[in-house]
């Protein structure tokens, strides 16, 4: 006998929020009710679940009652106002916004790598950052073995990471580009058509970009390695839906090829996608809508007998945020089943 | 009284050969007599140089008979072919591909970095590879003053390195996502609309693709550094003509970011380009049809102590192919006048 959970999803109209609701229903999770939540503004509208049409509602502690898991995918600073009312009524709280993923207290988990970290929540469990998430299940396998040194990473980011309106600024925008109309930025703050430039997040005094620092601080955290080497470049480039990275990872002593290209081809939630004849590596467009991190081109790295070069494709709606959130969720109820 | 050069174009109705011919209109470059070359398939054609309007040629010795000066602007299997008829007829050939960027009889050539290596050429002049180019440009304003160690790049390339072509498959196919029509990859070996990856050139035995294998062997010629070490992930993004690069710089001994960026701000070729309160830095959308390496968002590199990060754009047609191989030219006429 199983048991089944009140679930809710807050910030459900979103990009990651609608994959939350459609990754619940594909992966049959046990549920008894599903309940969704979003700001004011999107209250009253209805989604799909399944063969069901489910209203959003408003945030109240009045409206919460009863939940006993909620999934998060709304912003930080929404979530920081939502959080205390979810502990109030005794949920569960897996949240995909940085508002609580540096907080000692509150594990930073991605299940291939640090499940054993759920043991010891007090009620919240933060969903890392995208690009961290794809990054760490690709490492982990290498990692465990031989420890990293130090990692130099290059991101190729795609518009969802800035949400489902930044995926039709994209598109609209790349539509004026081509008509020959003038391009007019709104969700990003420089032209992305047949663009690119380094992650628009707050750069702080160190000058690296809270991506950049996120990817950082969340390795660290989530490898339990909190003086690992990490430098990283992120970038926003014109894609939908996958993100990518050029990875070059250091170790202490040298890594064999065959033997990292064994690991990976093993490991839980990566896919090898690697044919040298054809030039056939990871790409987003066979990223995009898959769970597993698609994992190629790990090559000796020729400037340095202890480094290998890898290069990795993942979809950042799917394992990027919402699968991973989903999967916490599943460990939880099988742990408690 | 400055002598004035016959001069002619080869590949001259490519990206890079229109690029030439447009050029060396707007620099005025000192010549009496302007040919344009094409193989036998592009012949025929006219092309604009200024108010004029001249006729595209097929390469043969009778052809070429008189021409001083040859900027060669096709690929290395047609430049072998036609090598010899410019030797025969005594003509200088400064040459884009990559025929000859490997013999050490030839210069390869980035004005900016190593103009004196022109003091000894054998009638072969080599320009570099694109990517190679746009980064020495970058670097050798530090690399003087404080040798590199280690370089660790990725790239993000633009369709049009692959030529004309491939920036019209690019909009087309671009147009048939958006429209909802299948994507028909022709020039590329896979999609490049909202997709991206890694190189598609040959792949080597070290697992390095050919471009990756060029921005090591010809910037080590380039900086006169045989064992410099450097590694690098190549890869093409859906942008039309800039290409952009991640390039994190070990050097032996730590070097002030202050100092770097006041040696870039005053180097030749370089424009800074690093608004961090607006985060504003290189991107492609203004790179493109400009003369000067965009570079920004020089860090100190949080991971090791004597590294920097640095972030470029660059015309890849521009400054990239067809603009270095005219500056070339120039100092070879100084040099002659």
């Amino acid at each position: 006998m199983t048991r089944e959970y009140r679930v809710a999803v807050l910030g459900a109209t979103g990009a990651v929020g609608t994959e939350m609701v459609r990754l619940l229903h594909e992966r049959r999770f046990p549920l008894s009710q599903l309940r969704l939540f979003a700001s004011e503004r999107s209250a009253g509208r209805w989604l799909t679940f399944g063969d069901e049409s489910l209203p959003v509602e408003a945030v109240s502690a009045e409206n919460l009652k009863g939940i006993d898991l909620a999934l998060g995918a709304a912003d930080a600073g929404l979530v920081r106002q939502w959080a205390p009312l979810l502990q109030e009524v005794g949920a569960v709280f897996i949240d995909n916004s940085s508002a609580f993923r540096q907080d000692p207290a509150v594990p930073l988990v991605v299940p291939e790598v640090n499940p054993e970290d759920l043991d010891h929540h007090t009620g919240i469990i933060a969903n890392p950052n995208c690009s961290t998430i794809l990054m760490v299940v690709a490492l982990w396998p290498l990692h465990r073995v031989r420890p990293i040194r130090r990692l130099v990473i290059a991101t190729y980011q795609a518009a969802s990471g800035a949400g489902a309106a930044a995926m039709e600024e994209l598109q609209r925008q790349t539509q004026d580009y081509l008509d020959g109309r003038p391009l007019k930025p709104e969700v990003f703050p420089h032209p992305i058509a047949f663009n690119l430039f380094p992650h628009n997040s707050a750069i702080g005094p160190d000058f690296y970009c809270e991506e950049e620092r996120k990817m950082i601080l969340e390795t660290r955290r989530i490898f339990h390695a909190p003086t690992l080497a990490i430098t990283a470049t992120c970038v926003r480039v014109p894609v939908l839906r996958a993100h990518s990275e050029a990875i070059n990872i250091e170790f202490h002593e040298p890594f064999a090829v065959e033997q990292a290209r064994a690991l990976l081809g093993a490991a839980p939630g990566v896919r090898l996608v690697e044919d040298w004849q054809a030039n056939h590596f990871p790409m987003p467009n066979e990223a995009s809508n898959r769970d597993e991190v698609l994992v190629g081109r790990i090559r000796q790295d020729l400037s340095l007998p202890t480094a290998l070069e890898l290069w990795l494709s993942g979809d950042q709606i799917r394992k990027g945020a919402a699968l991973n959130a989903v999967q916490i969720a599943e460990h939880l109820v099988g742990r408690s089943a």
